[in-house]
């Protein structure tokens, strides 16, 4: 696996041969730099505000002033319950025994008469009427004294109770009082907000303008989405995401199309967005590569304030302010150039840009959801950097884990699988497995109790299973690193299960053996997944003739391994020694990928003429495939965990027919043996 | 303060006279009930799918299929650093004395020669090439063996170290290997997710179709939001509040005009409605009143499933199934009588709606955030209902505490002040004042962070300190029990700090010798706020002509006392023991409110001609004041909560001169004494 940082150096040579230098500011004193700055420009307060209708759309808006009521609510004294309108000293010494009549009217002012009206919920009550008897407490009575036909315009109730004065009346103000504070100015408005606003009388509020905000993509190797790219090119789809952030956090976003890599239409993009954008975000060309613009556009315009943030990933960030136009037409302007692998432009919004929208808005700024978790592995962090590092997080056996995502700043996988970031200071150089260290959380509680954490070997069928418990709202996270890892990580409570394909060259059994090695007092169970092929993948029509394993031996062909402690690994191995094959001899020995797709992915981009692996993964890329051997993939896990409301679904899957329709669909797959219970003890 | 609780009972009439029965159905049952109509129906599924561009609108969209990568991202060996593309055997052996030189060529595929060539960050690797050099590691020299002047096409490259095969590259496949899966079908999509998207090589995607829903209000004395309702007329704002619930889910609602109280015109409405929407929300009329109609609308056009459930708020839903159009035009829709009382309104749409959206769109039913809360008082229940108490909820001395806010289903207020709700479940009658029990958090822990509990005696000069306090990134929550209820609360650690305003009749002080009395032994801080009249709020004209204490006891006076333990409470029983004066003398005297404006309310709205309390208070509402005291409202805290950083912000506020101000143009306050400590042990 290769290991990607992002680039970093003391000093680079911009296009026309100036240094530039990447500095390593540490975060809070570079967003500092640009608070400062717009402080200076007095750009740091809530941009403007807006009058808006009161209705659904008002969601999300933030309020621009505080909200006093203007009427109290209920305007009137309401009734709180169907029933009579009474006077309640007309109601004083009833009993069960000597009830009390009192006739109806339909409508009436007088102050002195003792009358009874019917009064539905929420109607006004009569201005005599200080109390509503309900009218399951009420016997309606005809004129003749008998029960009355219609229960709501009878000529008198009979009533066996008194009613204490405003009993089931909702007094005016009950809930509103004219001139109360009904919200606050900056709050982020709710539904039930807006029924409270109205309720007090608003039919329009005050809320802060929405900031503008240009996305400016540049890079001549960019394609739009849609447009497939050429060789080298990539598709373009940072702005997208961006675009998508800056919206959920309150701004609203423009897309500009894609500009090449050149300083004139850069600075000219720049110059445009300025005029009618309250943030300019130059995406990509922040680094300090060859064509890399962004921090000579923004010298050339404005100041530029800061070039290189001490965060991982997100190094190369420029923070800058463009000068106001000199015919006053815009005032200054934050311009903040993006980095481009993906992982680094995503954490630059939430690290430098919605702090600014949040104090743009009047808002407060998010405040991120904070869990104490323990490591699964290691991390290892360059020294001086402020580490973002992406986690998984799940709770196995009551403890929150973290366990670290592989992939450096480009792998957006790694983003996208996060629940969370660790975030390691700078001066720190790494954390210990099992040491417990805040984590951002980017999911609830809720949705980590419902994660089902798999640590082990790869394999494609995961994911079929990954798809299908996903419907019965189980979360399946699988962290691959390999077998053996997997049975370490159960016996550690890493996990709650793990998919395990290791052969015990002695016995010539699957997995059972180190099942009992690794595990040796703990109670598990383990299930059959699947039979499958384990063989070469080599490229379509297998040039080089490649049909067992001694051919890895051969000068011309370039092999690619699995990790130490994969199933894959472990097979090679023992299929070499039993050969009497040094693994010095075979070329690509020494090159590990994690998963079976990596291997096929070597084998397809040509670094590799083959690899020990699945035919799915062939299958995958289409490849070709020489079967070799047929291994047993099992799924182990603790008795307890087999036995959780966690796990029922996933273990209800293995019995069922779906997931095994599913799997046998998969080219070398035999469902055969799926659910069986290998081991249970 | 009048209680509200929901109509209950358990036979009414309904407009025709025939009885309707309002069941007491558990929350579960009626939920399954309407599960299993709408399977029968064939409606329990995901509706449908459509497929839309792959934008930033897409966020906030449910996958309706898996995703699987079309290609792989990099989709090509990249270069993920600036520098010279190299084969890595032709660095082998370069040592700091020993380096080696290598030419560079612009571009070339030959693989024999040992060539570099310079590559930008994402530059597709030659074919020749199998690792990077970082510029940083390289000297660039000329044709003569001098360092070179444009350091990108120099004639050669010296290197003193040697790099492994795939340094400083993203191999193909190392973010997405083609047809892995990306995300499984029924993701929310967020904004990186889009991202990973576009990096599989999609350009569009397919996502459930959102639900359409019909929101028709229903009643007579209904008026819009922006035309002022008539006497006894209401706003009709729940319809904003449930469209707003809705499209928060992922619904796409549709708010239908009003529609008055006539069976005719309401069964009009719900079938054109079940022409184009997937579900009809019928708003009021679902309980047994008079002009409830919705019942018999449901029972007319369908089926009725369910009419009434034992929750509170919220008893008389109605759930339902309308028939399917005849001409097949529709299938069958269901349809739920929402109640009319805002916080019954809202939280039907929570209980019922959420889970039916979450199905048809293919996701996860939200998972509240639960949390363990310490009741700060009790709450009693009605046995046989699920209910639902909101509470505020704030951490202080490091436990959770949770204030059950007063007001019933009618009490908007009650729900957007809420931070949780805490459900009791049926059977069981109340809770005491110190259990822990759980709470559906609508906060982050994080935001409960931020948040100043204040328990005591209420005074508008909170309003302008909660505003202000807003903009620090604190929520100041104030829960008024009056300034005894406040010191005790601070005694039990129920609150940051308490509004105090006691006069001590033996020694004519303000506050400090309760504070001594009821926290005896806890170090405290006492600041004054201000210096306020008390008096006595009358009618504009003051038409009774009242100017003394004495005159309360006139028979042509009803009063409007505060509740026990408030400091006006004392402050009156003080000087009626001083004149003589037997409170059962008093018309009105057992007639409690909890703060100064319900006392004014009840002033302006004819339930009482006098109360006592403060200027603030009268004007508000237009009424007149008689000053007859003046005395100190102080705030007490904890010297160890004086000295948090939680209320860091609050002390300076009253050290500086913008609450000052403001307070001061409130009139009958005097803001001398703001800041001042009046005690400090």
């Amino acid at each position: 696996m290769s290991s990607v940082s992002p680039p970093r150096s003391a000093s680079r040579t911009s296009p026309g041969s100036n240094p530039v230098y990447l500095e390593d500011i540490p975060r809070h004193e570079a967003q500092e730099r640009l608070r400062q700055a717009l402080i200076a420009a007095d750009l740091w307060k809530v941009l403007g505000s807006e009058v808006i209708p009161l209705d659904e759309n008002a969601v999300g808006r933030v309020t621009a002033t505080p909200i006093w009521a203007r009427i109290s609510s209920p305007h009137y004294h309401a009734a709180a319950m169907d029933g009579f309108a009474v006077r309640s000293e007309a109601t004083i010494g009833a009993l069960p025994a000597a009830p009390i009549i009192i006739v109806t009217r339909a409508a009436d002012s007088s102050r002195n008469a003792e009358f009874a009206q019917y009064v539905d919920t929420g109607d006004p009550l009569p201005s005599w009427a200080d109390a509503v008897v309900p009218i399951e407490n009420v016997e309606p009575l005809d004129g003749h004294g008998l029960p009355a036909a219609e229960v709501r315009v009878p000529a008198a109730v009979r009533i066996r109770a008194p009613v204490p004065p405003w009993s089931h009346v909702r007094t005016m103000g009950e809930d509103i009082v004219a001139t109360q504070l009904v919200l606050p100015a900056g709050r982020v408005l709710r539904p039930i907000d807006l029924g409270a606003i109205a309720a007090a009388g608003h039919d329009s509020l005050v809320v802060a303008r929405k900031p503008c905000v240009a996305i400016i993509p540049t890079g001549s190797e960019l394609a739009p989405v849609g447009s497939p790219p050429g060789p080298g090119g990539i598709v373009e789809y940072n702005s997208i995401v961006l675009a998508a952030q800056i919206n959920s956090m309150g701004g609203v976003a423009t897309r500009f199309p894609i500009i090449q890599d050149d300083l004139e239409l850069i600075s000219g993009a720049v110059a445009r967005a300025a005029q009618d954008h309250d943030l300019v975000l130059l995406n990509a060309g922040s680094s300090a590569g060859a064509e890399d613009f962004s921090s000579t556009v923004v010298s050339e315009l404005g100041s530029l304030l800061v070039h290189g943030v001490a965060v991982r990933p997100g190094h190369p960030v420029i923070l800058g302010l463009l000068r106001s136009d000199p015919a006053g037409r815009h005032p200054a302007r934050p311009i903040i150039g993006v980095p481009g692998y993906p992982v680094s432009a995503a954490l630059t919004i939430e690290i430098f840009v919605e702090p600014l929208l949040a104090q743009w808005l009047g808002r407060n700024t998010w405040i991120p959801h904070m869990e104490q978790v323990e490591l699964t592995r290691k991390i290892t962090s360059p020294s001086g950097d402020e580490d973002y590092v992406r986690v998984a997080v799940g709770r196995v056996g009551g403890r929150l884990l973290a366990a670290p995502l592989a992939g450096g700043a480009g792998v957006i996988t790694s983003l996208v699988q996060a629940d969370g970031i660790v975030i390691i200071p700078p001066g720190i150089q790494g954390i210990e497995a099992g040491e417990r260290v805040p984590v951002r959380l980017y999911r609830t509680k809720a949705d980590l109790d419902q994660t089902i954490f798999c640590i082990g070997s790869h394999d494609v069928a995961l994911d079929l299973l990954a798809q299908r418990l996903a419907r019965s709202g189980r979360r399946f996270v699988s962290a691959n690193v390999g077998s053996q890892g997997g049975l370490i990580a159960l016996r550690r409570q890493h996990a709650h299960l793990a998919g395990c394909h290791l052969l015990d060259p002695r016995s010539a059994e699957y997995n059972v053996p180190f099942v009992r090695q690794y595990l040796p007092n703990i109670p598990v169970k383990v299930f059959a997944l699947a039979l499958r092929d384990q063989g070469l993948i080599v490229r379509s029509g297998n040039p080089k003739g490649l049909s067992r394993i001694e051919d890895l031996a051969r000068p011309d062909v370039v092999y690619v391994n699995r990790q130490r402690g994969a199933g894959t690994r472990v097979l090679l191995d023992h299929h070499l020694s039993r050969l009497g094959i040094l693994p010095d001899s075979i070329r690509g020995y020494n090159h590990e990928e994690y998963t079976h797709l990596a291997v096929a992915a070597a084998v397809a981009g040509n670094r590799a003429d083959c690899g020990l692996g699945i035919a799915a993964a062939a299958s995958a890329l289409d490849l070709e495939f020489v079967p070799l051997f047929k291994e047993r993939y099992d799924l182990v896990m603790t008795r307890e965990c087999a036995e959780s409301d966690l796990l029922a679904p996933l273990i209800a899957l293995l019995g069922g027919g779906e997931l095994r329709d599913e799997v046998a669909r998969l080219p070398g797959y035999d469902v055969s043996v799926m659910g069986t219970v290998v081991l249970e003890d």
